[in-house]
């Protein structure tokens, strides 16, 4: 059976690996595992939307509210916007399928940074975009614009604050950027963490209205999935300009959200206290992982996020440092297949972070040994 | 700004109306409304799968297992397939938006029955193919292979049993036509309500293990959303040839169903004796429609699903009929948008049935003084 030939240049997102599969793999006992691998909230879900959800699972036979209507309402008030700027997507994930879908054919450009989110290119592939990347691994606007004066784009990714890296630019110097973008130009701007970013430094903050108000050709993108401790539940959204988001309807799926992950999305809204404290939690730990790095002799990468990038240099391997590591029980990511000698962790709960600590040095100990480092 | 042209062509699916629009927009009170809209098991979710996701509903933070290792175990020992022969979607629709984006690109023909699952053509004008439907409503055979022969075909779509219709061809003349096609020409088995056909009339049913072989051109595709009661939570299957499945993950996205949905999913397949349940319910309320229509003087199509089609031929509207149900709090589906003078009847439980039939006197009586038929 023959199938469309752009596919052969496709590749899979590698997720972060699953608790199941350690249990499964190496035996580990379930309640040992500690999974930092997929930048989950670790304080768990608000137990406000847990008990409304409780409540409400009787009801997974029928068909969520297909318009969706309470939420974006939700949204729209939070952010000072009309419902009709708003997008609800399977994760802000399919926001970036939608956009790419409607805006791409073979032979589009897209322009992001060296190191980010691996959705963009993998979504751009499928329509047999080219993906143009900036030298730097981390956002850096003076590339991003010699290199679209140089080649044009179609679509312009901003991953504000950064997945994998964690670093965040000022929304200054991103304004000063759109500024001389082409108005035909779709910039998304993905703002999957930008609840911890703006928490740590106003500077960095966002908001949907102000950008779409002054750059038209601007999207915004939020998600459920990390502050609002629904990752598994796939929320999403986009904000837009209408005319933009009239577009997007036309490539959205019916019912692309379940009928419980739209009443936890609205339920978690109303729990902003529970957001707070979390990212609160989040940056306190974020200082013991600092700390760690600093002491062992790790570079890192300042993460306006609730992850954190070390590097290794030379020191270790970091595919053999996760490899040691999920055979104990922990879980992180990985980061050699964005070609870096780095690993990604999540900022855990306290518990799990000083449990992290202890099995790394025990796996960083070992590996000494056994390569002769 | 500009998106892809082909876009200006789609059209956007039109949904079964949710109880909260009608509490909305008609004031209707919540409790005394009933939506036989959307094909949903009037039966409610399983009680054993809302008590799993009630105990599990505290994960909602975190990502399911990507590779929802023990979902595709479960439905290969089902159904005699290896779990490499199973590929996840957020519902089957997902499967089929898989399917079209990995075969079709612009100029693709896509070959069905001239009325049937709308999101075959909507799928398939995102990706700019061309749609070739059959002359007659239901599906026929004789009509498929003359098309096929004078038209050929990337993909044909056989709805068994068929959505929004209900008739459901026999396996043996599926199997003889599928004799006829060419191996390149991917053949989609929309088996969507077949749990309901195979109960009814065992020469309906079709084994997705026993198709796929004799077949290797042909995907069958499963869900959960009627039979399983699993509407609201986006889940079906397609089942296929490895190297058709292999080709599918290209396109699918991560995470595509939710942690609950996979919990849900995994639960319902324990619990079959509810299934069956349902359907052997289904089928005795099934018979009260088709005596009402019956005595009013209706045409209906014998159903093998869990909905039934009544046309209005000259008669009455269906568009009045509908919005006169709607204002009354009874939600049914009107098939104008498919051209047909036909509404469309999800069969519901005893009580609402009951009501139906009476707020449905109701309605027509009033039409018939208002438009003096």
């Amino acid at each position: 059976m023959k199938f469309k030939e752009l596919l052969d240049e496709c590749k899979i997102y590698e997720a972060g690996k699953p608790i199941e599969l350690v249990v499964r793999e190496y035996g580990v006992n379930e309640k040992d595992i500690i999974k930092l691998a997929s930048n989950e909230n670790p304080y768990g879900t608000s137990p406000k939307v847990v008990k409304k959800i409780q409540e409400l699972s009787k009801n997974m036979f029928m068909y969520p509210d297909d318009s969706m209507y309470e939420l974006k309402d939700s949204l729209s008030k939070k952010y000072g916007v009309l419902s009709d700027n708003v997008i609800i997507g399977a994760g802000s994930d399919q926001i970036i399928e939608f956009l790419i879908k409607a805006k791409c054919h073979v032979g589009s450009k897209i322009l992001m940074a060296k190191t980010t989110f691996a959705m963009y290119e993998i979504y751009g592939k499928q329509e047999g975009a080219t993906i143009l990347r900036t030298p730097s691994n981390e956002h850096n606007l003076a590339e991003f614009e010699a290199m679209y004066k140089e080649h044009g784009a179609d679509i312009i990714f901003l991953c504000l604050p950064n997945n994998p890296l964690g670093e965040c630019l000022d929304k200054e110097d991103v304004y000063n950027f759109l500024a001389k973008v082409n108005k035909e130009t779709l910039v998304i701007v993905d703002c999957a963490y930008m609840e911890y970013a703006a928490y740590k430094d106003s500077k960095k903050a966002i908001n949907p209205s102000d950008l779409i108000e002054r750059f038209p050709n601007a999207v915004y993108l939020g998600t459920f999935s990390k502050a609002y401790a629904l990752g598994g539940m796939r929320v999403g959204y986009g904000i837009g300009q209408v005319g933009i988001i009239k577009t997007l309807y036309k490539v959205r799926p019916p019912f692309n959200i379940t009928t419980l992950s739209l009443a936890a999305a609205i339920e978690a809204l109303k729990d902003e206290e529970f957001v707070k404290k979390c990212i609160e939690l989040n940056f306190v730990e974020m200082k013991r992982y600092e700390e760690y790095a600093k002491s062992r002799g790790f570079e890192y990468i300042e993460s306006f996020t609730n992850f954190i990038t070390m590097k290794f240099d030379n020191k270790f391997i970091s595919s053999h440092v996760a490899q040691n590591l999920l055979e104990r029980g922990v879980i992180i990511r990985d980061l050699t297949s964005y070609g870096l000698n780095a690993i990604r962790i999540t900022i855990g709960r306290e518990d799990q972070n000083t449990k992290v600590f202890k099995v790394l040095d025990e796996v960083l100990e070992q590996l000494k040994k056994e390569e002769n480092l």
